[in-house]
């Protein structure tokens, strides 16, 4: 059975959404930020970035959310969260996917880890000063160009559409004003009411 | 046919040597970065993003280099560049590449695009002097525990091969000490000895 390392209000919500998507039978192991343990020897063993989610499966241990969407997207191909056949449609999704990591989940990590790009204290709090500016531009694109509807893909719900849930849960948080993100915002809404999504926050949050 | 816009010195160069290593048929596109012709209203009807690479296809535009790279794999299946059937390999696959894109290359990027993330001419100045560290973490724990070798998925040369050569290309100018990463060091030669890579780079450079 599949197990599946997460931490609350982390990027993992994406990926245990899709197991909730497909009905995956899989055990939830969470990892406690708060007594760093994503740092022990114990879970360095599972992921040596020391960071999650991380996907235990039978063939070995998978990391990084994009990779993580797409196996469970061609390992349950009757759900359909992802156009497996269509290699350029297929790419589509990934880039999208690609984007919210290398790009807008990055500019949110320079509200609470600005240590891992600066040691000095007025550098750090510079990063988190500026992270709201550079998480609304992120967002701001997406609305005005990356966003298809009603979900992200158009027609098709796709493993975009969880991540992109995920790092929208952030919006507080990051104080990305969402009066001016409509389509967003509706998007954000309809994921909320998804029973897949609601089971995966209740079962993060306990 | 399609068309590969690039920069010299950028990731673009992973893309453009997985299209030369499956004999595709392209047209190269220089964008100009001296001139930010990343910016421009041309390039950005192209990608709104304002970055490179972009891969202009029949079926519409494809960014985002870990995207791009699994697109070329699956449209030349022939040249073997990923584990297409194997949905586990391939996810290791994506794993990999995802890492560098969203944690070896952001932190590559403080070293010259810290305005991205703080306005303030001191926190730049800050992050560009610890890049140097984040980045050789990042090649210590690849040099450690993901390059398997002699390709970084073993025995059979991925998709991950130039993604991780050109982030390697970086190495003088993000003062990383290659003396401490024996096993990357040697593949960054024997990618620098495959033709496709030298045909890629002479190409770039006129």
């Amino acid at each position: 059975m599949l197990r599946f390392y997460y931490a609350p209000n982390t990027c993992a919500l994406a990926s245990h959404v899709a197991l909730e998507e497909v009905g995956a039978a899989y055990e939830l192991v969470p990892v406690d930020f708060a007594t760093t343990e994503q740092r022990s020897a114990g879970y360095l063993s599972i992921n040596p970035k020391g960071r999650v989610p991380s996907l235990v499966t039978d063939r070995g241990i998978l990391t990084e959310t994009p990779a993580i969407l797409a196996f469970i997207a061609q390992s349950y191909p009757d759900a359909k969260l992802a156009p497996l056949d269509d290699a350029f449609a297929f790419a589509r999704v990934q880039a999208f996917n690609s984007y919210l990591c290398s790009t807008v989940h990055v500019a949110h990590a320079h509200r609470m880890r600005g240590h891992r790009w600066a040691d000095d204290p007025g550098a750090i709090a510079e990063m988190q000063r500026k992270a709201p500016q550079a998480v609304t531009e992120c967002f701001d694109l997406i609305e005005r160009t990356l966003l298809i509807g009603p979900w992200v893909m158009g027609e098709g719900y796709t493993i975009c559409d969880p991540y992109l849930f995920t790092l929208a849960q952030w919006w507080e948080a990051d104080q990305v004003d969402s009066t001016r993100l409509p389509k967003l915002s509706d998007h954000r809404r309809r994921m909320a009411e998804r029973p897949a999504v609601a089971r995966a926050i209740r079962a993060e949050l306990g």
